[in-house]
Parts: C-alpha cells; sequence; structure tokens
C-alpha cells in the first residue's frame, strides 16, 4: 500500500520529537475519542513509536480502560500532539485498531508481545492494579504485586494503533504562523496543502 | 445554584497552575469536541480563566472556526489538562456555550467584550487574518493588517464557556499513583470520590 511509504508529514514529525527530546513529556499526547451515547472523551497517552513498516502510531492500554469501549463502539480517534519547546501542534486523525489478546492477526499478536516487552518495569505493573476508575482501594497491598516477567504480557494488556488519514501541522512561531494540512489522495498517495492558520 | 459556588476541583487546579506558573504553556490544553458525522476533533486551546462568579471556564474562538459548527451540533466538551511539571492531568467534562455576537444575553455579552479586551495585540491580530483552514494566501500583507482597536471586539470573535460537570483528576507523582473524580449529586453539590488510577 502507498500509504505505508514514509508519510511526509512524519519527517515534521520526527524534527519535533528530536527538537523537543530534552523534555520526556514530549512522547505525550492527547487522544479524544467518542462515546457510544455521542460525546467527546479525552486523554494523555504515550507514544510508543510507529508500528514497524508503516505509519501507524503506537499506543498502549488496558482491556478494563473506558476507552476500549468507545474505539470498540467508533474506531476513530483524533490525536492532538502539541510541542512545547519548539511551539508546535500535530492533530492526526484515523482509525484506531485494537490489539486485544484475541486479535486474530499473529503479526500483530508479535508486536502486542514486542510492546509490552518494550514497556519499563513500572508501566507493566500498572496492568496488575485493580480495576482503573473503581472505587479505590485503600489497601495499597493491591498496588504492590510483584513485577510481571516481561516475556508474555498479561491478559488486558492491549496494543493500540492509530493510523493517520490527515495530520493538520501548526507552527506558532513564525510571523504569521505556518500552518501546513496532509491527507490521502484517491490513490492513497499523502498531498501536502499549505493551508492559513 | 449551588453548582456555582466554588468546585472543590478547583482547589487542586489553581495548585496545580501555580505550582506550574513558570511554564507559559501550563495554561494550554486540549479540547475535545465532536463532529456532526460522529467523529472526534482535537486542538489546543488557551485557559484564559473562570467566567466571573461561576466555574465555567473560559476560552476564545474565531466563529470561522472548524469547532463552531461542531458546538452547534453537540455542545459538549471534554477538555484533557496535563501539568508537566507537577506531572498531573485534570480532565473536565462539560456543557459547551458559544457566545457570538447575537447571544442574547448582555452580561455574556459584556463578557465578550471583557475576554476582548484581556488579549494580547498579537491574539487580538489572528481575528483580522483571512479564513482560517482555507488553502494559504501567500501574500503576507493578508496577514498584516493593523491591530484592532481593544474596545470593541471584531464580528468574528467568541467566548466559548466550558461548564464542568465531572473532573477525573490524575496524579502520576505518588506510589501508587492518586486519582480523583469529582461530579455533581442530583441536589447539585459536588461529590469527590478517591478511584483506582
Amino acid at each position: 500500500m502507498m500509504s505505508d511509504s514514509l508519510a511526509p508529514w512524519r519527517v515534521a514529525l520526527s524534527r519535533a520529537l528530536h527538537l523537543n527530546r530534552s523534555q520526556p513529556y514530549s512522547r505525550y499526547f492527547q487522544l479524544a475519542t467518542i462515546t457510544p451515547e455521542g460525546f467527546p472523551k479525552n486523554r494523555t497517552v504515550v507514544f510508543r513509536g510507529y508500528l514497524d513498516n508503516t505509519n501507524q502510531i503506537k499506543i498502549v492500554t488496558d482491556l478494563r480502560s473506558e476507552k476500549v469501549n468507545q474505539i470498540n463502539y467508533q474506531p476513530w480517534g483524533e490525536i492532538c500532539w502539541y510541542f512545547t519547546k519548539t511551539r508546535e501542534q500535530f492533530r492526526l486523525s484515523g482509525r484506531l485498531t485494537l490489539i486485544t489478546p484475541n486479535y486474530p492477526d499473529s503479526t500483530l499478536q508479535k508486536e502486542r508481545q514486542l510492546a509490552w516487552q518494550q514497556l519499563s518495569d513500572s508501566a507493566r505493573l500498572q496492568f496488575t492494579w485493580p480495576e482503573p476508575g473503581q472505587l479505590r482501594i485503600e489497601d495499597n497491598s493491591a498496588f504492590s504485586a510483584a513485577s510481571p516477567a516481561p516475556e508474555h504480557p498479561l491478559e488486558h494488556f492491549c496494543l493500540l494503533l492509530l493510523d493517520p488519514e490527515k495530520v493538520d501541522h501548526l507552527e506558532l512561531r513564525g510571523n504569521p504562523q505556518n500552518r501546513c494540512q496532509y491527507y490521502l489522495d484517491e490513490s492513497k498517495n499523502w498531498i501536502a496543502q499549505s493551508i492559513n492558520p
């Protein structure tokens, strides 16, 4: 697929990641989804790189989190990613694919396993915690499980992919500001277009 | 209305704003809305304080921006506000009210005017720019209007209010993390509840 060649917006995004690399939170962005009732939801998640040989953005999530139900209902999301040092914003919208333990594609299961292996110990530990969003369990031993083995993911660990179909890049620096929109044409080639900020 | 007394989540939010005040981008957050077609949208906007004597969060926007149509269709949003220094996140969801030049309430019209007056010159200038999101006008004189007068807002300047009904506060610091949810009960009193992170 043409859309799996390196997309032109990745050059700008790689540059932003590089220039902002001194700040660990530059790898955090906000992911918007919608509920089955039609309300928007928004939360901070961590960039886990790209799926090999594609432009799909990797995120991880817990099968018990609220966004899972939202994504099953409407598998579409928009990332808003603001870089504080270079003062630029990327908005990436696209289809979401949730790689659960039962997802049938074996290549993507391997990717799920790899994503688990690449997590830090403390990130893996969070998947042993009691159900997120439920009344707080006050006994801290509920949060003190042993660190799970890095080889095989726990059952509620999911890889989440966002496959961008439209990207909007705004640079606040510059007089006036610069804004570029990227989208896929009918042949799945990326088109870049300057637009008014 | 009881919900207009100082909400308990404002204590935590004021503290975060204070502790992160050295970074101007601490007043930026991401606002999610949905399109009439049912897709999520997400963008960075600036916190402009609270509407006097209420818990409503002030934002400003251009009547020509895409979110206006989205808000007219579904007047609900979710803010995701991440503070990098203290490593905490607030998610605030609530009804959106767009104060356009034709909005019938004279008190809110005065608030719209006040919001315009409180903008910086460079922020006001952006409302003289050509239509956002359209093909870029390459002639920079289109972006070189004189700074508009601070007294009266330009026609497409809008005040946007978000009235929180549910707030989720997550502190990544702490072992384990702390998470508190605030919501309005049937009598419109705020309830705070610790939940699992």
